[in-house]
């Protein structure tokens, strides 16, 4: 990495952090400046525009995502041990950052909006969708789940889980919030399992 | 109805309005002052500072939830029933607003704050977990439910289910998403159902 790579990265993870607690709203070249102490024109050579800066978020994000999700649950065996690795992973995702999932934080400021970004981020939520489709549909392969398995539905179902999980350890700072998503997946998992 | 009373009623409504597209972070008394036309001054005569503005917007929200959705459940049989409309009514309730859901777009903003408008939505989402548990624990006593049924898991999952929902439709927009979230609240309705 060059230094100027490096001064990049850390802006990044600065940016990242900062939108993981306040969104996209909450993000500017202005309050990024403030915050990394450079000079909003230094920032101007790392980042053209405002809109240029949070589709490198994004990407930063995913990066990062791929990193402590994705990556991990590809070195599992196939089938139901990558699947349980997918959850793992995901449930501390939405703790690495100090604001919790980047992705929800970006979501609920965008999506009455149209634009570049927003279509960025619904890509990337789709690809997301799709893997764990995937991860489902090699289960199946594996005999790990069910051959009738909507896999789809498996994937809808394995967000929901993930989403009252973040809903109720962040917002509510419920003390049962990882038992109770845990419950959930377990279940998801059953019903969706071969019979043996 | 006083004049005066109704006016402040048609405020609300619009920050309301305001808050479900933006969260709190884009409610001020400036910003509604230029979409009502009043003036900041005599929007102050109403609400006396911003989070005297946002406790009033979060009071009228869950006024407006209850119409919509407690109230009309209230009136159906004991049991499924008026869980299968506490149901209905919730995905009609993330509709009826422009930007969604007006307390997940505040949660969204909320969730690493501290203060009294933090404290009293989480109190009024305990409230709403609550009532989904009671409203399950009424079905196990008439009969509908199992027994054994963890109430305050079911209202979990209910929750999830929820959630899922709005993310792939409002982020998404993703054109199953009703389709996938009925799906997943008939497995969770017949896996909560006593044996016939």
């Amino acid at each position: 990495m060059t230094k100027g790579e490096d001064t990049k990265a850390a802006i990044l993870r600065t940016a990242l952090e900062r939108a993981s607690r306040d969104g996209f709203l909450g993000l500017s070249l202005g309050s990024l400046a403030q915050e990394t102490g450079l000079s909003k024109s230094g920032l101007f050579a790392h980042f053209g525009s405002k809109e240029d800066l949070q589709l490198q978020v994004l990407d930063a994000s995913v990066e990062a995502f791929v990193e402590h999700v994705v990556a991990p649950a590809l070195r599992k065996p196939r089938g139901l041990p990558r699947v349980r690795a997918l959850f793992d992973g995901w449930l501390e995702w939405s703790q690495e950052l100090s604001g919790g999932c980047v992705f929800l934080a970006i979501a609920s400021d965008l999506d009455d909006k149209s634009g570049p970004v927003r279509d960025k981020l619904v890509a990337y939520q789709r690809d997301w969708s799709d893997n764990l489709a995937i991860a489902a549909s090699i289960a199946v392969a594996e005999g790990h789940f069910r051959e009738d398995l909507d896999t789809r539905q498996f994937a809808h179902e394995f967000s929901g889980v993930y989403l009252a999980y973040h809903h109720h350890s962040r917002l509510m700072r419920d003390p049962e919030a990882e038992s109770r998503a845990r419950a959930a997946f377990e279940g998801l998992i059953q019903r969706s399992s071969a019979r043996s």
